[in-house]
């Protein structure tokens, strides 16, 4: 960066906001152009973004990263198909940008609606997969926003690579090329700086780890849309089908174990216990999933003892807290107060106990007889994902292109005046 | 307060958490009984809070408080009717809560909608007014959330007796009465306190000046619902009807000084500027507003020199900044610079540039045709307002009892499991 890290923040901010007032009114066709130019140019740009790539992983390999963390890095030939083709996903999904709603005549005279309109400038703060930069340019992008695109340090060569690609089809598109900028240093003061441009950025969204999360919410002075925790649960009712209880808790928790939908409790009603545990014990073992349970569970089946922080544990991992409860009442209080409201379900065939879970279980994501791995913005027909929120206002659950726009209040008038 | 604040302050947050899980699953019907009977009592109440009113009133006296703050503060009989009077208003508004919207079926087989359910618990920090005591509670209780009122010092005893007759409806009632609590001292540091209640708390909506609304913002570890600026501003065309044009001006200004939706700066485009600003200030002078112009109104009428402070300036007085400038693009440009994003309008005939108006004003409101000083959720038709947001997450504009909402997602299945 030629000036110093906070005059150059500030500087992108200012160009993002310029770009974004651009962006608000582009056409649909315009934006739909520009995608698919971006997708096209990742395409022809391969082998500068597999050589850029292969220098990032080969310093990371040096550097003694995580096997993991290096996998997730690697953008080949397969990554940048999926890339490309998840850009023309987004370039094919609905314009949320300009639909009026509600538009109602007043008794006054006028017509009063609700006109869908981009958030404006949006911060993005993620780790390790360069594919990020695309997606999430690519979302903001449609739903007319201009973004700030921050990566990790060990992917910055291979982000740098995929930001020239776009902003080059920008260049040569009637959008403007800053509607796409990413933050070119690794250093981490660029982070604190970028939380702090209110004045030209109108929300953050970090993807990442804890750490990062706890990092953005205690730095930023612009509003968040992120999620914290995952602690998901699985209620078996004692009106539940046997087999259907025992299939949606285990695939609740073993499709996927790093995964913010995966189960980590699982609660059991004190009259299914002593048929449920049982088969449950043999599935959960047959997985190499630790279990850890309530004194109740322990009396029907082997486990090591629960204690009380693990009801809140975010295990991400072959390790299950297991508690049985009275029965729907106990197991609402237990998701409502050690739950983190991202997901939870019960599994029941009562219909009174089923609308009452979907009721009052205070989480973003309430789910009758269907395993917690489904929350995500693709199975919900979102067609896209920018990440899931657990906070209650603007965007709850996973967060889709409308979670990228805000509706303003349209008013259409002949004239009319004011007299109280 | 027998305790110390800290203590009693986290001791109320999880009296209202506790209240907002009650009212969450409490039927429309129980709601409505609810506060008509909230109502009765205030009526019945009615010497109570006359007596506990004049105690306050007296008091402010003595100290010396404005004539205009004085008056704000007394509750006599005929703001008591309209007290009551308002929350049987909001006991007939329809209930938003459970509305299920949006719900498809996936390929998978499940169903996926969006349910509309309580924010939970809301802190709503005000001033002098004490009819907002029973405005607030009701909008809280109707969109089943409960809530803990901060009122001012001057006030007091008054809101003490408003939320006393409240709470005693609600004991009489199926609903919790620690629904709604009043923050029963004068302290400063409760205000602190309650603002960095987030374990209980979700969301804070500050209600007067700009003093406070600063302070909150300052110090919420809590979203916040706000408005902090009205800069307001009203665009003539070149295209504009003439008395159109001098109509919704003089009466977006002079209708009410003192309140966020009223002119600050008005726009002239150049074409029409030879013509509209004569009548203009005709209009102005004979309501005894100051002109402070630009260079080019001054070459047309007498006006104070306006510097570049103005265009920032919420004069909340018979004051006026006004500017000519080049047409459509120029204006959008001051606009999105200068104004605070709550409401403008344009005044045209002409059916492109009003498009385009309502399009690319980055305003919570933007209108047509017609005075700003409509910008409020009664004239909107949303039944009650407990705020204006300029804020665009979550709630923009007029603040109704959808904005004391959120939604989560809902699935219904039949077992259905993941496979990736």
């Amino acid at each position: 960066m030629p000036m110093d890290i906070r005059t150059s923040m500030q500087d992108m901010g200012r160009r993002a906001r310029a770009a974004s007032r651009l962006l608000a009114g582009a056409s649909t066709g315009a934006k739909v152009d520009a995608l698919r130019a971006v997708a096209d140019r990742l395409d022809a740009d391969r082998e500068a973004l597999r050589s850029a790539n292969g220098q990032d992983v080969a310093w990371a390999i040096e550097s003694g990263v995580d096997r993991p963390l290096v996998d997730r890095l690697v953008l080949d030939d397969r990554a940048i198909d999926r890339m490309c083709e998840g850009v023309r996903e987004v370039a094919a999904l609905p314009d949320p940008i300009g639909a009026v709603s509600e538009l109602d005549y007043r008794p006054t005279g006028f017509q009063v609606g609700r006109m869908r309109v981009p958030l404006g400038v949006i911060g993005i703060i993620y780790e390790s997969r360069p594919n990020v930069t695309a997606d999430a340019a690519s979302l903001c992008l449609k739903a007319g926003n201009a973004c700030i695109l921050r990566g990790g340090s060990e992917a910055l060569r291979s982000n740098r690579a995929v930001a020239d690609s776009i902003r080059a089809a920008l260049e040569a598109s009637p959008l403007p090329a800053d509607a796409v900028q990413l933050v070119p240093t690794a250093d981490r003061a660029a982070v604190g700086d970028l939380l702090t441009l209110d004045e030209y950025v109108d929300v953050i969204v970090p993807r990442g780890g804890k750490g990062l999360i706890e990092r953005v919410i205690r730095e930023s002075r612009i509003p968040v849309i992120k999620h914290l925790d995952g602690v998901c649960h699985v209620y078996i009712d004692d009106a539940a089908d046997l087999d259907m209880a025992v299939d949606v808790a285990c695939n609740s928790k073993t499709e996927k174990y790093a995964v913010c939908n995966a189960m980590e409790t699982l609660l059991v009603a004190d009259g299914i216990a002593g048929r449920a545990l049982p088969p449950l014990k043999a599935r959960f073992d047959q997985a190499g999933v630790e279990l850890r349970g309530c004194e109740r569970t322990r009396a029907v089946i082997d486990a090591a003892s629960a204690a009380e922080e693990d009801w809140y544990e975010e295990y991400l991992a072959p390790v299950l807290a297991v508690r049985v409860v009275d029965g729907l009442d106990d197991a609402i209080d237990h998701i409502n107060r050690y739950g983190s409201g991202h997901t939870d379900t019960i599994v029941t065939n009562d219909y009174a106990r089923s609308r009452r879970f979907l009721a009052e279980v205070d989480s973003a994501s309430v789910m009758i007889n269907v395993s917690t791995q489904f929350a995500d913005g693709f199975e919900y027909g979102l067609g896209a994902e920018i990440g899931i929120s657990t906070d209650k206002l603007h965007a709850r659950g996973p967060v889709g292109l409308e979670g990228l726009t805000t509706r303003k209040f349209v008013v259409m008038g002949n004239g009319e005046v004011r007299h109280r």
